[in-house]
Order: C-alpha cells, then sequence, then structure tokens
C-alpha cells in the first residue's frame, strides 16, 4: 500500500495536476476513486471527513491531509526536491503563474468544460465563460511566444499546474486550444516529452470508456 | 516618496488585500491610480510595462514586481513578520485557504459583484455566478464557526485575502451577506477591530464620491 494517497477521479485536471506532479517525480502513491459525477464531493460525508471545501484533490499522507493544488505543489516540490528553482525570487514568478491559473485560467476553462460537455446548460452562461477562459488562453500564448515554459527555461509546477485540463479531447471544450494557438501547443510537446507524463485519462480512474 | 508603490483603484477588492496588508502592518507605501473603470488593464501599455496579466494589484519595490495577492501577501508577511504563522504546517493551512478564495470565493464574489453593481448585464451570468458565491459563502460561515479567524486563532493573511470584498457596500452585492452569515459577521467585526484598519474607499483612490 503506497503512502501517499490522491483523492481525485479521470476528469478532474485539478486532480491530475497533483497525480501528474506524483507520476513524473517517480513518487509512490496510489489513487482513491471521488464519485464526483453522483455528488460525492457535494455530500454531508466527503466534506465532514475528506474536505470542507468539497473539492478534489485532496493529498493524504502520514501526518498531512492537503487540499489545493496550489498548496500540493509547492509540497511536493519541497519533498523531493523537482520543478522547483532554488531562488526565493524565481519561486514567487512560479506562484504569480499557479495563483493566475487558479483565479483566471483553470477556473473558467474547468468550470467552462463541465457546463459545455457535462452539464449541456445555460448557453448565455457557456459563451460568458468561454469569452473569459479566451481572454485568458490570449495571455498565455502571448507569453509563451517569449520562453519554452511558464517560468522560464525550466519546466516547474507552474507548468504542470497551467496544463491541467489541456490535454484532455477538444471535443470536451467545443473547440481546439492548441490548433489555435501554436505557442500552447509547442509547450504542450514539451510536457508531453518529460519522462514519466501520463494522460489524466490513463493516469486516473474512473473514466467511463475505461 | 514611498519605497514602496501600490498599481490599485478603489473599487477593487483585489487590490485591497494588498493595501490593507500594508496599512495593517504599518508598511511606508504610496498608491498609484490605475484607470481600470476607463479600460486601462486592457490596454497594451498597461501590460506591455505594468502587468502582461492585465490585473491589479502590482506591488513595486526597489527591485521587486509582484502581481496576484496569493504572492504579494505572503511576500509582505515574510518581509514584517506580521499575519503569519512560524511553522510550515500551519503556513499551508493558511495558503490552502487563500487558494481557495482565489479558486472559488473571491473570483466568483468580484466576477460576481462587478456584473451586478457596475456592468449591470446578463441576468443568467448573474444568477449562475450567484449560485456559485452562495455555495462558496455557505463553506466559509460554516468554517468560521469553529474558530475565530480563517486559520486558527489568530489573523493570519488569509483572512487579510478572504476579506478582500465584504467591505464594500451591501446595495453592490444586492444582498446582505454580513446579515445571513453571523459568523461572517463577527469575523468582519474582529478584521475591522485590528490596529490600523481602513475601508477600502477611505484607503485607495478613484472613488467617484470623493
Amino acid at each position: 500500500m503506497a503512502s501517499t494517497k490522491l483523492y481525485c477521479f479521470a476528469q478532474s485536471g485539478n486532480a491530475y495536476k497533483a497525480a501528474l506532479m506524483l507520476a513524473l517525480t517517480k513518487s509512490d502513491w496510489e489513487p482513491v476513486f471521488v464519485d464526483f459525477f453522483n455528488g460525492e464531493t457535494r455530500g454531508d460525508a466527503y466534506r465532514a471527513t475528506v474536505n470542507e471545501m468539497g473539492e478534489v484533490p485532496v493529498l493524504v499522507e502520514a501526518d498531512e491531509k492537503l487540499s489545493q493544488t496550489g498548496v500540493i505543489l509547492p509540497y511536493l516540490a519541497e519533498q523531493t526536491g523537482k520543478f522547483w528553482p532554488a531562488d526565493a525570487k524565481a519561486r514567487r514568478e512560479v506562484m504569480r503563474w499557479i495563483m493566475f491559473d487558479n483565479h483566471k485560467f483553470t477556473s473558467y476553462l474547468a468550470t467552462y468544460r463541465f457546463l459545455h460537455a457535462f452539464a449541456k446548460s445555460d448557453p448565455p452562461v457557456v459563451a460568458f465563460l468561454l469569452a473569459r477562459v479566451k481572454a485568458a488562453i490570449a495571455i498565455v500564448e502571448k507569453h509563451l511566444g517569449t520562453q519554452p515554459f511558464i517560468a522560464g527555461n525550466e519546466p516547474t509546477i507552474a507548468d504542470i499546474s497551467m496544463c491541467g485540463y489541456l490535454f484532455y479531447p477538444k471535443e470536451e471544450f467545443g473547440f481546439d486550444i492548441a490548433a489555435e494557438n501554436p505557442n500552447i501547443a509547442a509547450w504542450l510537446d514539451r510536457i508531453r516529452a518529460l519522462p514519466g507524463w501520463v494522460h489524466p485519462y490513463e493516469l486516473m480512474p474512473g473514466h467511463p470508456l475505461k
């Protein structure tokens, strides 16, 4: 039994951020399937015993129970010494993009994808979110024209955070992010080439076609 | 001339988080007004010279230019030694709530308030965001039933982050968050009682009635 457990499910790009970090650092871990689509994260039991915030992922080790990938990723980076610059100023730049990811990039993209692909509701809401998604994507596309990875020349947890939703099939978004954004496409190829990279639908349990 | 400058404007609760931290720590700082409502943050000049992410706040010191309150607040906490527990595990708990704030609490509340109070558009979008706002508020209201501050018995930068939008007039939200949530109301009273606390419309430039 692995000493590290990750509460997750295949369709969650937020869970994928933590799972991918564990995979890329060759950590000893095992997934705990969370039945999001049947309401597990919205239930009292999950909120009382796993995460009061009602979200995945949650990382559990002997004396740690952490949620929020913006906390889990720096924690794993500290533990492993990987995907994390040594310098405090460089770490602030990494964290600045992780904050942007949580605040503007993943936040709109994940909610948009959920409504578009899984909930199929509210056309004006989907259109509103799509406009926000495209504005955030444009900032990242421009930024990646200047350097190969989000925070410079080497991959960091900022890349692992920001790519969280970008390997899912384009049908789930209704448009092709990589085809429309060549700098993002080239960056995703660089991440895909990292030793130990695995697609989210292979890495986490619960995909309906598995 | 103060050595620390903060790009901000009165109506931005995100800018207020940084401004309030500067006020509570009695730092030497001065505001730089950003004309958000006339499009300054969306313009090429702002994005090229101040912040490629197109947002406030931005904190500028001699050798630092930081955006994202989730980076600015820990930076100021490190500099001043205030509102920041000594222990790494306790800091992760602080950061977990700052991430939740950026990801779910402020993110929906700020966007909802902007559409409700300033843009007056898209009723289905406003209703969608309001449902998300109320779900996030319910998590915080429940959490604050167990302890006086977000991360325990003492105020931290998690409180300063999460209160960012909650001192604005209830008319800007169309409902009374404090009246509906007694634990949040009592917590806001505790923050208001901290030495050096100032209301956002007093602390930052640009309010139309000033």
